[in-house]
């Protein structure tokens, strides 16, 4: 019926609490990424479904009308079962950095296409790039290659424009018009490039904390079950972990800054929490693709996940020995009394790194690869007056005020310890 | 703040519910009139709008910021006082065209700036662009010139593009984008023209029932107590009739076709519901004009109304003695059985009209002058089976079918004739 896939009545449809039917799903997506449907009508119709929510038929069918859009990887020609990772964002999380090495090491192909950052988290392509030489846009048949590979066997790149285009031209519209807070919008538009990336298995991490895009443990969770049900029904092994992002990953928040924290791990180093969510996640995507008996924190042990990052970069056009660029400016902040630091906010390190030039406000904005806070404590540290907290990294010093201004209530300090919270907070599976 | 200015986040205050302040409206209009407001933001806001609602306060504000965005016209210097009257839509609403010149003729002076038509309701300029040579720009100079003509005082015009501009590019916006329906966006914009026309006071005629944008008393009286709340607070002495829209206007709902019915009223003959409707509306206008003493009934049969039409038609370049156009093709729709015709649809009749030619689906669209309905029977009238209904005319045969298809249903006939409902139902004033 022409009348009821006219875009103002899809618009209505959903602006009075209705139900889209998969005809009208399947049309609007389709019309969007042809442009017959106009930025402005989809944007309304974002901002309906912010407002009136979908159902789990809807939001399976807007997921599926999205990879429907482009076209769809497939890598089942591997020999090595294939597993993703995927986290929802949070400040200092540079775990894919670690991580997909870490599984390839142990026997799985790792195909993980990732993004870049926008606002206060940071994204995983941002950071490698600062390492010199590396290349994120990688051909379909190299990546097939690498992931062939067992020397390699991990690919951490961008997707390609036929990746669920749909997606991609959506996301760029709800980010600038207030439409990005929606669950059916971020479950469908996460799984939607995992389905089209072709793995055979998904390990979620969603975050939840003042970090986090869900601030709420039910929110997270709601998010979660939706992801799970979306990626099994479409034959991908789908898992999630609900992970605490009250407070930053790791001591870094900034690109090349956390680049280095990651190779301290896949050293054999590196900060407990950062160490810890690796090895869980890891663990959990084994698992996914059927690898048992495999322990990956003896794999970490051994040096075999070093092996296999420094081979990733190097296939990747990267050089794993350079230097990484630093920051031309640093300023201290100091530990205004003794005590212990019992609070340090997600969020305010996170904005603090943003305005230091970390991130970006706007998509195509330059950022700077070596800027960003270092933490010298972490949450229940003990700490002396005047001891550094943190180290604040820029290539432009005009950015320290507005990182200070940032940072000002985002930690502080007792007399009493407080006792760390539980960085894993919940499994959620069908 | 520039932070609380930027368009996310006023699109993000509305969309969690929260109230714009003053500085956000002035703002977001501004940009949006200077193009900084993208329409995909401006679009998403309007849909918060639409779902979340505006205040009074929000609303006086919005109003107040569309009429900054343009010129405000001045009429002050004239010796008459200025009235204006405006509709918010309707199936064979062509009240205007006797009403503008019999009110004129009254003494008042009547500045009216019209629209055009989308979708089911004829629009004013469409129905006297039907008249030949008859022109609906009217630069300012000549609008003032007309309305101080003692033999003329009434000027039917489009607004000028400098006229609450914002309001021009909202409006094509929200047509596009399922946002429409909002009674904040609707008041906001009429009221914002009509202030900026510059009448010294302002009768609206607020419909309700079928074929009317309001569906029901409670929001008709909602959106009526808003306008005249916007108008009296910004010195324009304001009244508003509520009158049923449940059945057409007279016996005629197409452009030529009203025109005709039109100077039959002016002429001292015409539907006994134009006349009603006509009168109790011009009587409205003096009382707010401050013209007393003077029965508009009195004018009418006298002949200086249809004086004054002819004039005003010729100063605006029409000749009021050409034939109007006529369609090339008619089919009649003969009464099934007789009785009495207990049942006829404002939006069945309208949907016929606007399918047989004589409205727009898109801003732009051409329209027939000659295509509508014309109505042999009104709501009560005794209906003998085989008796002409309806003829439908159109240029464009092909049309009839639809044309049918929207009448099906859209009127009924009984044994017993009903009482019929009355014209006006109430009247809101401050």
């Amino acid at each position: 019926m022409a009348n009821l896939n006219s875009a103002v009545s899809v618009i209505a449809t959903k602006r009075d609490g209705g139900e889209l039917s998969d005809d009208q799903i399947d049309w609007v997506l389709d019309a969007f990424t042809r442009g017959e449907v106009a930025d402005e009508q989809m944007s309304a119709l974002a901002m309906a479904i912010l407002l009136r929510g979908m159902n789990r038929r809807e939001i399976a069918r807007w997921t599926a009308a999205m990879i429907a859009s482009g076209q769809r990887m497939d890598f089942t020609g591997l020999t090595r079962p294939t597993v993703d990772k995927h986290s929802t964002g949070g400040v200092g999380d540079k775990i894919t950095l670690p991580l997909a090495p870490l599984v390839a090491a142990c026997g799985a192909a790792v195909p993980q296409l990732s993004g870049r950052g926008l606002g206060h988290t940071g994204g995983t392509l941002d950071k490698l790039e600062s390492i010199p030489g590396w290349r994120a846009d990688i051909p379909v048949v190299q990546m097939r290659k690498m992931l062939a590979d067992p020397g390699i066997g991990a690919v951490i790149c961008a997707a390609g424009a036929d990746l669920a285009p749909a997606d991609k031209r959506l996301y760029a519209l709800r980010d600038v018009t207030g439409t990005v807070e929606s669950v059916p919008l971020i479950a469908s538009s996460i799984m939607s490039k995992k389905i089209a990336e072709g793995t055979g298995a998904l390990v979620l991490d969603v975050k939840v904390g003042t970090g986090a895009f869900m601030k709420t443990p039910e929110l997270a969770r709601e998010l979660a079950t939706i992801m799970v049900d979306l990626g099994t029904d479409a034959g991908v092994a789908t898992v999630a972990l609900l992970t605490a992002m009250d407070t930053p990953l790791g001591r870094t928040a900034g690109n090349a800054l956390e680049v280095a924290e990651s190779v301290e791990v896949l050293a054999g180093g590196g900060p407990a929490d950062v160490v810890e969510l690796t090895l869980a996640l890891a663990r959990e995507m084994l698992a996914q693709a059927g690898i048992r008996d495999i322990d990956p924190a003896d794999v970490l042990a051994r040096g075999k996940a070093m092996d296999h990052w420094r081979a990733m970069i190097t296939a990747q056009g990267g050089d794993p020995d350079a230097e990484l660029p630093r920051a031309t400016a640093t300023e201290i902040v100091s530990a205004p009394a003794s005590g212990y630091l019992n609070r340090l906010d997600a969020m305010g390190v996170g904005l603090a790194a943003w305005r230091l030039g970390a991130g970006r406000a706007r998509q195509g904005d330059p950022i700077q690869c070596g800027a960003g806070v270092e933490m010298h404590a972490k949450e229940g540290d003990p700490v002396t007056a005047g001891q550094p907290l943190f180290t604040l990294h820029t290539d432009t010093p005009d950015a320290f005020a507005p990182a200070l201004t940032a940072l000002t209530g985002a930690y502080e300090s007792g007399a009493t310890p407080i006792a760390p919270a539980p960085l894993i907070l919940d499994r959620i599976a069908r």
